[in-house]
């Protein structure tokens, strides 16, 4: 073994070899069975009993067999080679494959003591699967070498060129599956290969394995001709190499010669491309090369069992022979089946594997169960972050909301910093909103936007290496990240907060990644992913209802509390803290909401660190209360749009009610308003008693859903007295304060409220009339001339009196 | 105009018919541009003054002209051949675009009378756009002839699918965006022409649009050499058709020319395959024509500002020539720019189209913008629904639970009848699901799944026209559901509950179209959209945690109380009755959750038909209160297994505590729930009070996650003494009894916790223990052996006393 990366084949696939692969192939098909059948025997030293055989039979053998083929074969050309090759197996339920083949390596052992290579660690690995307690039948977490989740179909693709971005080393190798090919976001991942670049990024080498089947329906790609599938895999930018394997008539070891060529062909060209980028003698993007490999589904499984077709078809999807415990027959073909791939040349009498079968598998970190791509909490480093003092906005605290930013504009600043700190370690994707969101100009005087298709001289900021990544796709955005992420590096997602709701489901089953990992002993933790959500709900002004959605902080606060924490920093000091915090963070998912246009800036850069570093607090300077005075009522709020209307209530208040003591508070971590049982970053109900109080009337200007603060301090002391101003589902094209408007979170609704709540709205019936005409004469105004009125457009914040 | 559907071109494009098509052209960029900029002065009578122009510039022109080139030749096409024709606009802000051909062909004034086609109906026409309370700058439900709501972008081809289908004589022209062609929903639709059937549907043209940019990023699919290009469009089974047009020194008339010939053409080639279809002489699947249009971004604007380059750039997107009020220079240079369009050739002095304009579009139903196919509620009828009745299981009132059976399974009897008497207007979608949700084998009884992809021999079910859709892209399938729905038919989508979350955004995309055009008079209402979530979080043996998320409730419930209703049947005959009912129901989107696995059934068909009428309610047969004895606490239940845990722990009560007086009480309609002021549904105080007490602890075991049923009844009274048990994200591989005891929703738990709450925890301990321990060794039976204990597998209702 060498240590030279993108060797060509050393030596030719001799018939020796192979032979090793086809033993691999058989260990490996033998072991996955047996997960998905037997809980004693496991080396069928004597004839199949009922008792050998699970109560329940449940798992997927359908894909299996062609991940067991592909697996061996990729350890061959890796053991050649010496290619550090990372393995993302799309196929949902090829999880006895990966639990099988990491076995054989010895990784599952070195991960799982317990399961040692013996037969009753054999039986151990049997048992566990798909049993209460024990791995599911898909790639997890558990499953050693893998980064990709095999439950939700659609992201292998994605996941795989996230990994080998900054990785100019590695090969990944992804098998695609023609089910998980039907989905929209894989279907648009092909076009990946238009991001990466040859040269600084590692290369994917995409398998499609045809097996032909779904659960009950052929797959569209297996039932188009050949002719169209070619020209479909052209389209998307690859040279397709296509092999049929496991034909009836066929002898395997012909299957096992025409792979093994397809497989040299494929990463030779890659080398040839590699050799070219480095060299500086690539003239266009090239055409990657993939595999299309067809293979009957449920392939060496029994042809038919009661003269139903079973091989080949989508009854093998999950388990071809059924009621094995208790049909002698089936049993009896189960076992005729296991003895096809000779298990005692392929197992010694101990239960470890013979040298025939490992003699194939690379070693260390080599193998792709074990190497650390895999498991990128080993490889993180953490970010070089840049000092956000000397970018702070400055506040001057005698003159707060004086000054106006687009607090994204602000944070831009410091992102840029970061990317320029972590050349290789750090990246921020979007769907073409970096810009938008302001994030730009300051991103990209320090990098491009990578992209390696055609460029025009009017193109500005496109560069075949870049920090920053923008397709129009969000979920290749966040499986780009995503992989890049779970193989050891850092990252944040800008997007759009309503259309956030589109990666959802990515975030459930991150989210879920994330929650199994940590705990398993043996996966470091990875960097947090990090969504930056701004053009949010309340600055929709030419986009109107289908663009107001703060919905996507409900779906994320519904995973674990130990996975997900929400952030609503309301000006550019604590977004900038927040973002500093994040990045520096591991393991979550961390939601950051913020707005990009301009907006008041209200936090000194100290004041802003210890407030986010409390999560919430009393803003003293905004309300009446004194030590002599508690407060009569809290005005609370909890993102930028809320907190200004709460803090320009309060200024309405502070002068037509002078006699009121309020408190206003503001909440930038929305977990801190749990009970400290239900969340980590919970607030011990006597801290949430001093801020808020026990009977004092709450009055809480949120961002989002207002129901979700309701959920989140249901248990609160004074639950009944807390008053929630949220977003309703009503909005429209119009401007900002329209929005509040028809929400009932602006200004007038908020100190009205605060009057009535207080039991002031008799002896102030005056006041409350003149705050509701202001209302309405600022409707008018909008809808005559569509902007704000001036007293809303225009205004700063007077300060309190004592300052 | 002949009646005969799928003419060939009758007449050439002649000089005289292109003029004409420009001459659209010219007057509706005009008006797209007169939306984006005035004010007054509409018909430009007098020099551009700075009070003419808005005082924000809000809006897109980028895509606009592209759209309005190919709607006036998509016109002149229609009136040749008297096509019945739907318009789908795939690029998100193509909304002036929308808008000016539906006022040019007189349907926006029919649709909106105060916009008339005067002089001071443009003017009013301009005013509203992207103006406070106007309209959107995308294509929305205010736009007449618009399906496609253009803000989420991703959908255009899977809506102009789904209305074709079984419209066998409309064409469905689907401009594609090159943005939105980046999105993975996008790139997995284009593999829908092989779920069409050539003469039972209709025909889909797409008309790919590169104009090359999206906000700030060139486009993918227009920055790869043009023969990659037409090898992914002929991947993806289509035969493209290149057009280039608006070359800098290039006649716009030669550009019309080319884009007739080339419409034309692929016209003639769907003519021709619609013939063929119907003759029977379609041999194989057909490769259907589609066109690639490339055309300048911005096209016709100024091509450089201020020494920029505009026209062909990103910088076209929104607004090309910004501070018109200010800038008398950009005034100029609009005022100069819109006079390019010579509008006093295009409108008369009251400002109406002049014939050279009008000429081109077809007449009455036959203009795009007054199809009542995009209007789909016009042609909607009900559905022929057979009673449900005769599809009812059979329970016995006096042995509840005693029989176990499918609810799906018996869904699926029902839902074959409705298959079986709407032919032509109800379908299932589901990917790759409905067999797998036991609707099979009975809904493929009377119907196929439709596929047109190749065929093989061991094929079951497939068939070239059936009323089911199966996919692998949930975003597919509810896109073409959609779309079938929009355009006057019904039609139900079944998935996965954990994956469903793949189309959140999809359901709030939706729920706001539907929210809004149920406030635009002229929208007939459309068929509810209806979801079956089955496979859900409590039933995943060996699927494990990824496949364990309730939470597409809570996002379903985040959206509009008009539109979007939520039901949990808990038995055969509830899950029939909420079916029914959904299956009439118009304007909404229903979310009904309920599990495919054999479970115990509960209530008669007249019992189900009333608990669901009322929506929920208390089981009077499950709990010991009695007229003399109020309850002492209220066991509540929603979910089918929620409620089995709840039935079993009634029963571990009334024998381990007789003395103590319990209701049980079960909610199908979760809206309920709530207050009559937040949701139509909404129970009144006092009915609430009635069934749930002010006082009586209530036990509440829920499907979903526990914080959603506080969230309902937060304002409710003793909302104090509600304990909500439900899914807290806690799930593994393993038995159903295993996952609620995870979560702490089963028998026991809820046992002891009724126990607890009702203060007889310290008189009760012995029996506190011993359903304590009887947990523990149902945990324990499950890890050794893989199965649940039989008391908890075999357990049967045992009746109330009284029965």
């Amino acid at each position: 073994m060498t240590e030279t990366a993108w060797q060509r084949r050393t030596t030719p696939a001799t018939e020796a070899a192979l032979e090793q692969v086809d033993a691999w192939w058989r260990a490996a098909n033998y072991l996955s069975i047996g997960q998905i059948y037997l809980q004693q025997n496991p080396l069928l030293r004597e004839p199949l009993q009922p008792e050998h055989i699970k109560r329940r039979l449940l798992g997927h053998w359908g894909t299996t067999p062609g991940l067991n083929f592909v697996y061996g074969h990729l350890n061959r050309a890796i053991s050649d080679r010496a290619q550090r090759t990372l393995f993302v197996m799309g196929p949902g339920h090829g999880g006895p494959s990966g639990v099988a083949c990491a076995w054989l390596e010895g990784t599952y052992t070195e991960r799982f003591p317990d399961i040692a290579q013996s037969e009753r660690g054999m039986q151990r690995l049997f048992r566990q699967f798909s049993f209460p307690g024990g791995i599911p039948s898909h790639a997890a977490p558990e499953t050693p070498g893998s980064i990709n989740e095999g439950g939700e179909l659609g992201y292998s693709l994605a996941h795989a060129y996230g990994a080998a971005l900054d990785d100019p080393e590695l090969l990944v190798a992804c098998v695609v599956g023609d089910g998980e090919a039907e989905t929209g976001p894989l279907a648009g991942s092909w076009h990946a290969n238009k991001l990466l670049n040859p040269a600084a990024d590692g290369a994917v080498l995409p398998i499609l394995h045809l097996n032909g089947w779904k659960i009950a329906n052929p797959t569209l790609l297996a039932r188009i001709p050949e002719a169209e599938l070619v020209a479909l895999m052209r389209g998307y930018g690859h040279d397709p190499i296509v092999v049929t394997v496991g034909a009836d008539d066929e002898d395997p070891m012909e299957s096992h010669a025409r792979f093994a060529e397809a497989l040299d062909d494929a990463l030779d060209r890659i080398a040839q491309i590699k050799a070219d980028a480095a060299a500086g003698a690539l003239e266009e993007r090239p055409a990657w090369p993939m595999l299309v490999l067809r293979s009957p589904k449920g392939w060496t499984c029994p042809d038919e069992v009661d003269g139903t077709a079973i091989e080949g078809t989508w009854r093998a999807h999950q388990v071809p022979l059924e009621e094995v415990r208790e049909n002698d027959e089936h049993r009896r073909l189960l076992e005729q089946w296991l003895r096809t791939y000779r298990p005692e040349e392929l197992f010694d009498e101990h239960g470890a594997p013979r040298p025939i079968v490992t003699a194939v598998a690379p070693p260390g970190e080599l193998r792709m169960s074990a190497t650390p791509v895999a498991n990128g909490g080993e490889l993180r480093r953490a970010l070089a972050l840049a000092d956000i003092r000397p970018h702070a906005h400055q506040v001057d605290p005698t003159a707060r909301g004086a000054s106006s930013t687009g607090s994204t504009a602000v944070l831009g600043e410091w992102l840029a910093a970061v990317l320029r700190d972590n050349p290789e370690t750090f990246r921020i994707f979007g769907p073409d909103e970096t810009a938008s969101n302001r994030l730009a100009p300051a991103v990209y005087e320090v990098t491009g936007k990578q992209w390696n298709a055609e460029t025009l001289p009017v193109d500005e900021d496109l560069a075949p290496t870049g920090r920053v990544i923008e397709v129009l796709s969000e979920h290749l955005c966040q499986g780009l990240l995503e992989g890049y992420l779970l193989t050891g590096r850092h990252g944040l997602l800008n997007t759009y907060e309503a259309f956030a709701h589109i990666v959802d489901s990515m975030l459930n089953q991150h989210a879920k990644w994330l929650e199994s990992a940590s705990r398993i002993e043996w996966r470091a933790p990875i960097a947090s992913l990090n969504y930056l959500l701004s053009s949010h709900v309340w600055r929709q002004d030419h986009n109107g209802f289908s663009h107001q959605d703060p919905g996507f902080i409900d779906v994320a606060l519904n995973k674990s509390a130990d996975v997900v924490r929400v952030y609503l920093p309301f000006d550019a000091n604590t977004l900038l803290s927040t973002a500093d915090h994040c990045l520096r963070s591991t393991g979550y998912v961390n939601v950051i909401v913020a707005g990009k246009q301009p907006e008041p800036q209200w936090l000194t850069m100290d004041e802003a660190v210890e407030h986010c570093a409390r999560g919430l607090g009393v803003l003293p300077w905004a309300g009446t209360e004194t030590p002599e005075r508690p407060a009569d009522a809290v005005l609370a709020a909890a993102g930028d749009v809320p907190t200004l209307e709460a803090l320009a209530a309060a200024s309405l208040l502070r002068d037509a009610v002078p006699e009121l003591s309020l408190r206003v508070v503001n909440v930038v971590d929305l977990a801190r308003l749990q009970q400290e049982d239900q969340h980590p970053h919970g607030l011990p109900d006597a801290e949430y008693d001093r801020i808020f109080t026990r009977d004092r009337p709450v009055i809480f200007a949120y961002h989002g859903y207002p129901w979700l603060i309701h959920r989140l301090t249901y248990k609160r002391a004074g639950h009944e007295q807390l008053h929630v101003h949220g977003f309703l589902e009503r909005g429209t094209t119009t401007t900002p304060f329209d929005m509040v408007m028809m929400n009932g979170l602006d200004r007038y609704t908020l100190a009205i409220d605060v009057i009535d709540r207080a039991g002031l709205a008799d002896s102030h019936a005056e006041v409350r009339q003149e705050l509701t005409d202001a209302r309405s004469r600022a409707k008018a105004y909008t809808r005559e001339h569509g902007i704000d009125i001036p007293e809303v457009a225009d205004w700063v914040w007077r300060g309190a009196p004592s300052e």
